[in-house]
């Protein structure tokens, strides 16, 4: 069977790359290069509920683009960061990073600024067609706030942030009729230096799983089904080997943390700032309620993973992950098979900012 | 070497009864039974810091006994339970059931009222001599509130209840000063069947243990470092052997759960209202922070166990478990070894309500 | 549903009681108690491989029972003990100790001499009702050997003996055509002080399970598939909590060893000397191959369990083990379930030599 | 602290190649190169017991290098290869492949032919100095037999050689005075397509880990305490990711497996026909007798290995692991552990046939 996914660049001019992969005879091909607004280069892209739009975090903007099919896609709208009024200017560092859309109507979209000036979740409402329409709200976080990933609970009644410059899980309920934030509380990570970047959650509502860029270790929070909010547990895992940064310090950044299709397993993933250190990639085994049973592997990647190294699982199958450098520039096909990781494709994308996340279309 | 004991009896005359295990023979005797005021048997009794005075909840009052040596005990003073003006008077069914003393000055002594017009902790100060001398504070409950079993914290900072009939553990604050308490809060337990009847924490601080009477389970909690909350992980062991209770319904009551001296194991016991259906006794295995690795067995007791059963490990060695029943008045010895469990001694003492729970002395 | 078994006695007058487990009300009663010749006390039967044949080892005769209905068990005939000719005598102490019928054609019933003159084989032919015939094999051991159980792998290819008295356990072809047994070989058990006295196969032929009368242990076996012999993997298990025989010597003896039905799990039992230790049952659970995943529980029995103690599992149904003791003369009916056992029914019969294995009828 | 390591090439000219690891800067240097026969390059090569002479396979002689100094190594002499008398003539394939000596007195060296007429084990005595002197045995095998590895029980009595060619591990008794070698037996690999390659025991004699090149798997064998030969205990674990081998048939061949230097873990390699795909490094944890608990892990290496991706464990430390690579031509260090596997250190070695397995010289 044949398997389309698109792929983002971070730096200018910016394109959006479908890849076909074929699970067969394994092969991983590009079919076509659609070009987007030159400002606009995508850092993180998402679907919305039914893989008709991609919402992407480019720059300044959040970008909107139509799917037709795997080689139709059509920039429709696009709209300025939200949040402090120095977010969506030229000449500050505030960079949307992350995009994230309700499955739920009315189907708004959260996006995430970055770096300076990103103390705000900008949502924004969308055309009937999926399209964005505007910014309807901007939740007000700390001033020193800058979270670059979220996830809601399977109802989609709590909203989940990572902030890795407050260093903190923040919590949020979502009003199920507007889809608007209002703000739970926000749990304080366990070591300074964590620096939360990333959060999954388990189906079961029960564990949050909150990857730690600077931590370079995944912390395991239970969620208090009282309050709704994340308290961790103690347990936690390395996401690079343990040691190797006594040696080399600051040169790691973990990166993602994704479940798989069946929430049986997650998987994470970890960057180096050298071509002379290789990234990992991480699986752990998820008990019923999402407890983690065990790491079962920390295998290394095959590059330092540049600034992405993120993993994607298949919406659908436990099967097939996607795998995306932008050291060198390449997407990967591995295959999650009896518990352990094979590499079974490689396509090269030699493109400035080459590869960001790998979305699953079909 | 030779250990003394002392166990009580929950009916009317009463009586401390001191017994002695050699842990060489592995023999237990009787060696004394010392006269208390008949109308307080007592139910529970429990040591202070440096084993100077036994504190018993006898029916109506909170008793006060010195130890000299494990055959010189004297009664020194009792106070009449407080809280509800009514639970003190003769025609209530109130009943002091559990009483904990701090381990750090001023030493107070905190009592648990149990039946009607219980929704108190009483707390009662000491005189020079560790004696009983007043009540202090009585911490307001809720009105229908039953709690049977405290614990504190390490550092006592913290006090959590098993309320039973409120189907709560509660969190208080210890002033490090005074001793008295002020509420933190209180998390009402997963199950509405489930009443709470006694709590275990980990040295850690990390995990509190609570057993539920009518669950027959024991559910593990973390501490929510930030606001000291139990938080229920949703991790959960059966006291009995499942589906026991769904054939004998409300015919098993769990008792209590005590770690290890190195909290390496817990411990954790239930019993039955038939003499035709064994009680049981359960060890888990913890894990440095406290998590529960793994249930070890859950063995049958010799006996339904009666009103007791209660397991009381030995404080200074994982290696003896003192075991105590009234429903043909025994204590036994057992060994823990190697992870199995074995019934080393074994000792009857035909007094009216022998035996509630025993408390190592040497 | 109503199940129904039948249990032996092992002094005379000696009789066959036929009981019925309900599963459903989970009630154990006494429905039959047929005479059998007063010679002829039966210490362990066997049902013939589509139950309409009991085959009893008893005192100095092999007995053969046709089995119309739970409660129409009609002796046939007896054949005497072979081998040594002292061993049918009166005056030696050779008792007729196992006994196991094949199940595939031509249905040959195979027997275990024990004590002195026990070192043969006996095996029998039938007639066309399945009731003993004669005897037309005296597989040789050793001078010294007593063998008490005996397995065939499944197949019914190779038969393992467990031999208490040499120390050893036996490997015989069995010729597909005739049912007579050709040496293979034997191999020492590990320690001189084990005793083999009991064994069981699993169903892969990949594993031998051996237990230890005198060595109170469970010792894994591998299968050789080139030579079929057993070979000690060095892996064990304790029957009894380590060190028990170590402050109680020569107090213990290991029983039993049987698969449940699925395979999934192994029963052990042991047995004490003293109606003051109680004896144990043990559960394995076990991997595809059979290899022993882990030991579940050593829990103790009710009473020591005397000369029996014998547990025997549900040959359709992972759910029900009986066990019987005849310190006090009991049948009970356990429950496995989730990996726990709970025991539901007891019935007690109160006749000398109460009571043996019990065999599940249907 | 620096250590120093030999490493060869099996393509010619040839030659010994010392390398030094600093353990706390974690670099690898090139400190010398030494000429060797040209006619003889080395595919592995071994130490004397005390690390004072290095024998190496070399084509169609077995050679003999004395030590000085890390830096002062000379060749001392060369032995034809034994056996078949057309072994050691130019124009047949078969070349020396593996060298093991003997630890204990006399000290005798022990090689295995490859290819065509390599039945036979050759066995070799040695000068006072430990140089090689001439062929005292040629242990015969089978026609179509080459063995690949050997190893030594710890007493060394006790001689397991892997034979590719006729898929059997043999099993020779050595003579405690003489050194020379008497067939014990053999056992046939469980699958006709396994093709054993490599050995390694456990110090505790129980268990054998036999790899297969073909299979690419490592299979766990009990060694019969009995009969000392090796029985399979089933126990079978993956050296490529399961399936790979049924996408890319023939595309993979397992390497070596040793086990660290506290026999705490056991460490294989496989290698790939191809650049485009990885070879893997598995970890293993043993317990206390051997048995093998867990695979930890399956890492890709970073290359396809070519003909080499063995795996050097530190012989006097569980931390360092060197790994060479024939595809590229480098040597890597790798760091062990809390049961992670992370490369510390790599140097590329740009000669021909370099590089194949490093031997720990301090």
């Amino acid at each position: 069977m044949k398997h389309h996914l698109m792929i983002g660049t971070w730096t200018p001019p910016g394109a959006i790359f479908t890849v076909q992969f074929d699970d067969e005879s394994r092969s991983l091909d590009l079919v076509k290069r659609t070009e987007i607004p030159q400002d606009q280069p995508i850092s993180w892209m998402n679907f919305d509920h039914d893989r008709k739009n991609i919402y992407g975090a480019g720059m300044k903007k959040w970008g909107s683009y139509g799917v037709r099919s795997p080689t139709e896609i059509k920039h429709d709208s696009s709209v300025a960061m939200g949040g402090h009024s120095k977010a969506k200017d030229a000449d500050t560092k505030t960079r949307a990073i992350f995009v994230l859309a309700g499955k739920k109507a009315p189907h708004l979209v959260y996006g995430n600024p970055f770096y300076d000036y990103a103390g705000f979740i900008n949502v924004h409402n969308v055309h009937s067609d999926g399209s964005l329409k505007e910014n309807v709200q901007n939740a007000e976080l700390d001033d020193r706030s800058a979270v670059h990933g979220m996830v809601f609970d399977k109802e989609e009644e709590y909203l989940y942030s990572a902030d890795m410059w407050s260093n903190k899980i923040w919590c949020h309920k979502k009003d199920m009729q507007t889809g608007l934030l209002s703000l739970v509380g926000a749990a304080t990570a366990p070591d300074s230096n964590d620096h939360p970047r990333w959060v999954e959650i388990h189906p079961s509502g029960a564990f949050l799983y909150v990857l730690m860029e600077a931590g370079n270790r995944l912390c395991i929070y239970n969620i208090d089904q009282q309050t709704h909010m994340p308290v961790y547990t103690g347990q936690t895992f390395p996401l690079i080997p343990p040691g190797m940064d006594d040696f080399h310090p600051k040169m790691y950044r973990s990166d993602v943390v994704f479940a798989s299709s069946s929430a049986k397993y997650l998987f994470a993933t970890s960057r180096s700032n050298s071509p002379n250190l290789t990234g990992y990639i991480a699986a752990f085994k998820l008990g019923e309620r999402g407890e983690v049973e065990k790491q079962i592997c920390l295998n290394p990647t095959p590059t330092s993973g540049g600034h992405s190294n993120a993993v994607s699982p298949c919406p659908w199958s436990d099967e097939w992950l996607a795998l995306c450098d932008d050291e060198q520039g390449w997407v990967e096909m591995y295959r999650w098979h009896n518990e352990f990781l094979d590499r079974v494709a490689h396509l090269d994308i030699k493109e400035p900012g080459f590869g960001m996340n790998a979305i699953w279309y079909d």
